[in-house]
This record gives C-alpha cells, structure tokens and sequence, in this order.
C-alpha cells in the first residue's frame, strides 16, 4: 500500500498504464502494486479469475465510496466490493480490467446504543470486534460465521452469512435493521430503520442483504443487538449412527428445546479428526443451551436417548474442540473444498447417508459437518493436494452433491451464497423466470453493469 | 355471489355494462352484484375510495388466479387482491374501474411437516385457523396480528403483520420462508424455498412481503412453525406513571428476559377502560413469558421495581383482559383512528408523553397502546361519532404523530403498512431517492401497473 495518493502518487506512468487515472483523480487511497493487487485478486474459494484487477482502491470515507463508485460508471469500470475476502464462492475474487474496493479500512464502530440493543458500523469492521465491543455493554452481535475473526460485517452482510448460533438467533438478515448504500452512479440510499419493527415500503434492506455486491457498496449497518446469555451449557453426545444423531437434534425441537447451536459430525470427520474417536460413536452432535441449568439438564436428558455416550460441561472449548478441529484436520489430509447445501431437517440423516454414496462413487473423501438445527450441511470435499488443480472427480462429487440437495427438496446454499461457482446452480433452482426478475433487478440498481459483475445469479 | 359463472352466469348485459365480459370468459367465479361489490369495496381504515369496483371475483385454484391476471393484463383492468379486508391503511379498498380478486376462498391448509417445522397453505386461510391446525402438532404459526379470527395468511404475509407475540418471535417476515406468486401478466413465479436456511439469489420473498399486493398475488406460502410453549405465566404491572412502565420494559431486556409479550397501556387508555383504574396506577405494563418458572419469577422480580402493584397469574386471560378491553372501550368513545409507529426502544416513553401533548393541542382524544418491547405504539384516536366525517383535528393530530415518530428517528408505521393514508409520510420517511428506486421495482414486476395501483408507494 505504500501507493497511497496523498502519501505516495504512483508514477503516472502506472495510472496511465493501468487506465487508472480517473482513480487518481478521485483523491481516495488506491494502489496498482502488484503484490497489493495480488493480495486483493482472490477469495478463500480456490476460484481463479481470469487475469488480475487494475488496481485497489482504499476509501476512508462514504464521500470517497461515492467517488470510486461515480469514477467507476463515467468510466465503465468493474468494481469488486471486498471486506476480507474470505468468501467461498469466488464472490470477492476480482479478474481483469476490475478496480477492488477495498473496505476494511472502514472500520469503525460509529455507535453502540444499549437502551435500543442496536449498534451502527463502517463495514469493515471484524465481525468478532462488533460482539466484543457489545459485549462491554452486556450484549452480543449474535451472526457467529466460523470466520468471525476475519470476515467483515460489510461481507457478512453482502452474504447473509450464517454460523452456529444462528439456530437460535437468526442469520445476519435478522440482526440488520437498516443501512446506507452507495449506488452503482454515487448516489448515497438510506433504506430500513433504527427501529426494531417498521415495515414503510419495499423492503430494499433485505434485497441488499445477500446481494453480493452486485447491487450496491454498503457503507454502513445499523444492527439488532441481543443480551449476552448469562451462562451456557455444552453437551458432547455420540450416536451409533447419523440417523439416531439426526433424530436426537430434531427430538429437541419436539422436546421446546431451541439450541444456540446444534452441531453434526459425521463419521467421515470424526476419522479425520482422530481415528480413536471411531470407538466413541459413528456420529457426534454437539449442543449448546443458553438458558438456565434446567434446561440444559432437560437437554441432557433428550440427548441421551439412543446416545453411546453423553457429556455436559459448562466450559464449553472441550467439548467444542473436535468441531474446532474438523477443518485444521481435513485440511492435513488435503485441500478441502468446503461446500454448504441445507434440506428440510426431516432429511437431514438422509442427507450425510447419500453424500456417503457421493464420496464412494467418485473415489473421494467427503467429511460432513452439519447445522443440524437448520438442516444446513458442510460437505468438505478432500479435493487433491493443496496448490495443485482440484481433480475432475472433486468437482463431479460437489455437482452431485447440489443436484441431491434439490431433489431433497432443499438448497444449492444454505449460507455462503452463489459467488461465481454455484451460478449454474441457481439457474436450476431458481429456474428462468425468477433469475430473469433477479437479472432485471439488478439492471434497476445497478444499469451499467458495474457493480462486481458476473457474480451471485 | 349468486352470480357465479358456473352456476349462474349473470345476465351479459350486466358484464357488458360493467366492461368484465372478459372476466366472465376466464371462467373464475366472480360477481357484478352491488351487495357483493359493497361488500368487498372498503377495508377498516375508514378510507373512502372513490366509486366503486366493477366486479368481484373469486378464484379457488391457483390456475383461476393466472387467468384473472392475464385478462387483466390485456384489458388493463386494475386488480386489488384482498383477504379479509381487514388492513388499516386503505391497502384493500378498491375503487372505481378496479376488480376485486377476493382470494379468501383459496382457504386450504395444504400440508403441515411437523417433523421440518413447516407449513404449506393457500393465501385465504384464517391466521387463526392455521395457528390452531399447527397446535394439533404441538407447533403454532407465531404472528398474531390482534385481527387474527378475521384475517388472512395472504393479507398477513403482504402487509408483514405484526402482533403481539413478535417480541420473542418475530414478524410475519420472519416466518415466510417461501412462496408461490402469481405475476401481473399471470406467470407462476416461485420464490424462496422449504428449508429453514438459504440464500441462492436476490432474496424476492422478502420483496413480496410487506409489498400490499402491489407487486404480485401471493397464491401458496411455506411457514415456518415453532414448537408450542409448555406453559406461559403472565405478569401485569401498574406503574405511577409511563416512564417507570417504558424503564421496567427496558429493563427486562437488560435482565436477559425475553418475553412473548409487552403490553403497555397508557392512562388514557386505562381511563377509557375503567375510570376506577386510576387508582391502581397511570401506566399498565403486562408480560408474559414461555419459558419456565424460574423466569417467570425472574420477570416478575424484575418488574417490581417502581411498581405500584404486580400480579402473576399463569391463566392469561383476567390479566390480558384490560388490553383486549382497550380497542372496544374506546370505540364506545367514538371511531377510533388505529394510528401505528416505531420509535427506538429508549424513546417509548418519550413518544407517549409527547402522544398525551398533542392530544392536549388538538384537543382529541388520545388512548396509547404500545408494544413495548418493540418500541411500536399504536396510538388510537378518538375521531367524532362512528360514521360521521373525520373531523380535522383528528388528522391534524395523526400528521404531529407521525412527524413526532420521524423527530425520535423512528419509523411512521411499524407494522400497519403504507397502504393510501400514509403516502405521503412513506416519502417524507424514505426520500426521493429511494422512493424513485421503489417505482423502478414496482415497474419490474408490474409494467402496466395494474396490481392494486396507487398503494404502498
Ligand atoms: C474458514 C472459513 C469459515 C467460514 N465459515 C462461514 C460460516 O460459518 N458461515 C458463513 O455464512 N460463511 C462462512 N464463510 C464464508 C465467508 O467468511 C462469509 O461469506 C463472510 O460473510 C465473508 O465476509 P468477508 O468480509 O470476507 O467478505 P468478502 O469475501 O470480502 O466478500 C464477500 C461478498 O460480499 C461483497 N462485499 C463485501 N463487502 C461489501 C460491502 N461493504 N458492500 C457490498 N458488498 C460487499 C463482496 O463483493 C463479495 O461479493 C467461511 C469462510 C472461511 C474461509
Ligand atoms: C381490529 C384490528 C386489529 C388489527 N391488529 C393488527 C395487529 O396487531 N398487527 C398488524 O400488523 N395488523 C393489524 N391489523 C391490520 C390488518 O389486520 C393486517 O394488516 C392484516 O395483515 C390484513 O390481513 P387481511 O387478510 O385482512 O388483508 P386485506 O386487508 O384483505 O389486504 C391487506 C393488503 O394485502 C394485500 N393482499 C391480501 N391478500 C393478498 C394476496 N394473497 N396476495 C397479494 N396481496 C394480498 C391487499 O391487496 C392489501 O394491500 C388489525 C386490523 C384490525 C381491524
């Protein structure tokens, strides 16, 4: 970044080169480097994009946002909004001819307000930041993705992005209440509220939610803000099979019981996590409750029929720990490919079983973790070492993996989006119509075609 | 609705005079009557439309729908979708040149999965009715518009209703997970999905929900239930005045308690009820909670503090009788004006005071209901006789209300919509760029403009 204008201009030489000098003349922080550009061209997907971006533009402020953003369309520029770019779907990754808009640097908390339970934030605020700064005052953000330590609320937002608590308290769509929005042309939207229900017009705040990018640059969030639970309880239980961990999860529903979290390991994960775990159980849900002492007891209890073994602890990072390691461990066994399909809970043992079929057909390893509360499964695909081109095989199981999700009645994504390598995917869940109103849409936000092209539909 | 076309065609001069011989060739059951026409012309808002529909009519499959839509399309013929009528915004009025498309007869329950915590329905069914249905399976449909015997899922679901219980979960927004949406020019558009997680494209169910009819006709919904609590206790609290009543609201939150419900009645309500009321406090706060006993008692605790008495009683009704009490006692007054706003939680009792204000101004009487936990106040305005013009200082009184809602940085409906009466205030609230940009979504979705045209925006 050490080509900062203000700071450093680059040599005109570069901007011209670069086609870049509308950028600079902007006055926002940009750089054409190209270890920044290399730094700024993919996300965590392993997508490729054809060729690499211009340049990275650095704004500060809403006023330089909209200076990239009106630069941009006079000069019909691509523009990719990033936060920290760990997106699964190649949603943040930026090809040729692109400018990246890098938001992180936007990152304060504008406001924390107690009395409301709301916060306002930059974008580029860490997820994990919002929850600890709430929780100085008793409260939490509650949208946990596993990234939270890296990923932005502007990305979480452009995401809807999941987690693990979301079985209880909702998706980042239920925590935003409003926001400010620079348009594809500069123009600065406000949509939504700082009220906690208010429905005056079109719900434009959903629409951005989850829109990847490609309708608009959020610029701020006001969020919902939940109280802190006073103590939780985390309960280990190992099932002889998936079918009676399924049933448990979906025993607890039945039971009143609304778990934090709910999370399946399949077989495949505890194997990959350490073999020895093969003699506890073929299948391990982990469960937390964040209400009092009976009703963690009373979870206990549900858990416990049909279970191998059941455990409760109060600290939570024991039990917690083997859900912590099934990545880091599938990732020692190779490069996973980490997918995200969700079916209705009924179906969710069905699921983990034919994704099992999945892996044995096409001779790959396949460890499944799952959001078992949502129906919400994470197959990770073991697709080859890590660096080298991911084998047609990996590539054929994920395929299979999608077409099982809709023939079970469910999604091609359950929380990481559309991006750039689930597209044709869309098109065969949403069908023609709905991806042509989608299409249409888009061309009301964003005419020119501007905003973070070819991505989400 | 003797002149149903199956059964009795009404007579061709009738259709021709009315311009509907093309309604009569889709073969959907539909009338010219003027009982019926009456009978389906105005909503509860008091909203006189001008003239009077042409025709009424009543489809019963979702194919009867695609008909009546494509006919209208090619006559240009303006359609108004309508459930029970029961909006409080002229959302569902209809006037002259229109056709009524009264879908209450599309009232089938068509599939509950107790096992997914779903529910499958056609838009006419009675929110009350599907609550009870799912009840049967120790599940309920959450939202409980106060209209719920008369209103229905579709009406519900266009308008986002809201309700009491949406402090602990959620609007109507938040249970549609799904739908099926019959276009302006008659195409069947799905939406959504029937899982509990996804996010594959622009989110169009949010879109269509909350759009009162303007965008499309909601022909089936997935719904999300949620397990029946296993008992409720409830808590009514008397306070010396609304600030304690709002405080002790807040400080529920703050307590980590969730309730279902709070309800806080002003004393002008109080005063309306039972004169005699007065001397058990100013402010009435009830509670109810669905958790276990232990909260329950914690609530009630929490309550205490600065009330002047607090009762608990675990059979809701004697204590939820006072705010079920509230609308007729003050239509004994006169006609009362059901007004609807948001304002940060912390400004609630700042919002009902200043209510108490410009009652005084106008010399009107004022009774404030609010759902406290939300920050959303339903102030009722006395307005004359019943059936006599509104008189001015009644909608002099209105306009300072949702100017006072808008100074507080709330929001000019919380969950009653736009419908006719609030145009203007939506513009005020949303700006012109945003309002232009809700026009452009409509014209997506409604090129002709002919779904219930001039509402919502
Ligand atoms: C190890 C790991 C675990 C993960 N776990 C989860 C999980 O549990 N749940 C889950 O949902 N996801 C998960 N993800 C995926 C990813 O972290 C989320 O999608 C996250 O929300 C992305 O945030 P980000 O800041 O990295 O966004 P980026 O990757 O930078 O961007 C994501 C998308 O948002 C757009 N965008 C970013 N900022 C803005 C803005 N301000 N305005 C408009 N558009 C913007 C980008 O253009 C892009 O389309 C995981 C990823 C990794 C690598
Ligand atoms: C006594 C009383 C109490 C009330 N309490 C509440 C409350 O607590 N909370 C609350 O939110 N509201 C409340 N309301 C307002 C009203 O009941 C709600 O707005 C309700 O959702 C309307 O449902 P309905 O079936 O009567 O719809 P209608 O009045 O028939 O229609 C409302 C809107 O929805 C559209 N519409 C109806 N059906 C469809 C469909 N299938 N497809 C597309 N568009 C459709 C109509 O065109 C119209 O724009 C109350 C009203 C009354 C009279």
């Amino acid at each position: 970044m050490s080509t900062f204008t203000g700071d450093h201009r680059p040599a005109s030489a570069r901007e011209a080169a670069a086609g870049l000098e509308w950028l600079a003349r902007t006055g926002v922080p940009w750089s054409a480097e190209p270890d920044v550009i290399a730094s700024r061209r993919l996300d965590r997907s392993g997508w490729e994009p054809p060729g690499s971006p211009s340049g990275v533009a650095f704004p500060r402020t809403v006023a330089d946002v909209r200076a990239v953003l009106k630069g941009a369309a006079e000069t019909r520029t691509p523009v990719v909004p990033r936060g920290a770019g760990t997106a699964l779907t190649g949603a943040s990754a930026a090809g040729s001819g692109s400018v990246v808009l890098d938001l992180s640097g936007m990152n304060r908390i504008l406001d924390i307000r107690p009395a409301d339970g709301v916060a306002v934030v930059e974008p580029g605020v860490i997820t994990a930041d919002l929850d600890r700064a709430a929780a100085a005052h008793g409260l939490r953000y509650a949208p946990d993705p596993a990234s939270l330590e890296l990923s932005t609320i502007g990305g979480n937002v452009a995401t809807n992005a999941g987690g693990l608590r979301c079985a209880k308290y909702g998706v980042t769509r239920d925590a935003v209440l409003g926001m400010e929005i620079v348009l594809a042309g500069g123009e600065l939207l406000t949509t939504g509220r700082a009220t906690l229900k208010g429905v005056a017009g079109y719900d434009l705040t959903g629409l951005f939610v989850g829109s990847e990018g490609t309708l608009g640059v959020i610029v701020s969030a006001t969020l919902r803000l939940r109280p802190l639970p006073a103590a939780t309880a985390t309960i280990a239980a190992y099932y002889p099979d998936v079918e009676s961990a399924a049933a448990a999860s979906v025993a607890l529903a039945e039971a009143r019981i609304q778990p934090v979290l709910a999370e399946l390991l399949d077989q495949a994960t505890l194997d990959a996590i350490d073999p020895g775990l093969r003699s506890a159980g073929s299948a391990l849900l982990i469960v937390q409750t964040d209400g009092d002492q009976a009703e963690a007891a009373h979870a206990a209890e549900v858990l416990r029929a049909g279970a191998v073994s059941v455990q409760v602890s109060e600290d939570p990072e024991p039990l917690l720990y083997a859900r912590r390691q099934a990545l880091p461990s599938i990732e020692r066994l190779g490069r996973p490919l980490i997918e995200d399909i969700a079916v209705p809970r009924s179906r969710l043992a069905e699921a983990v079983r034919r994704i099992g079929v999945i892996a044995a057909r096409h001779d790959v390893r396949i460890c499944t973790v799952a959001h078992a509360g949502d129906g919400n499964l994470h197959p990770l695909i073991v697709a080859g070492s890590h660096g080298s081109p991911i084998p047609e095989a990996a590539v054929r199981a994920g395929d299979d993996i999608f077409a099982l999700a809709l023939e079970l009645g469910g999604t091609v994504t359950g929380e990481h989006g559309i991006g750039v390598l689930k597209r044709q995917w869309l098109a065969r869940e949403a069908g023609p119509l709905s991806l042509d109103l989608q299409h249409r849409l888009k061309a009301v936000f964003d005419p020119l075609g501007i905003l973070n092209p070819g991505k989400a539909l």
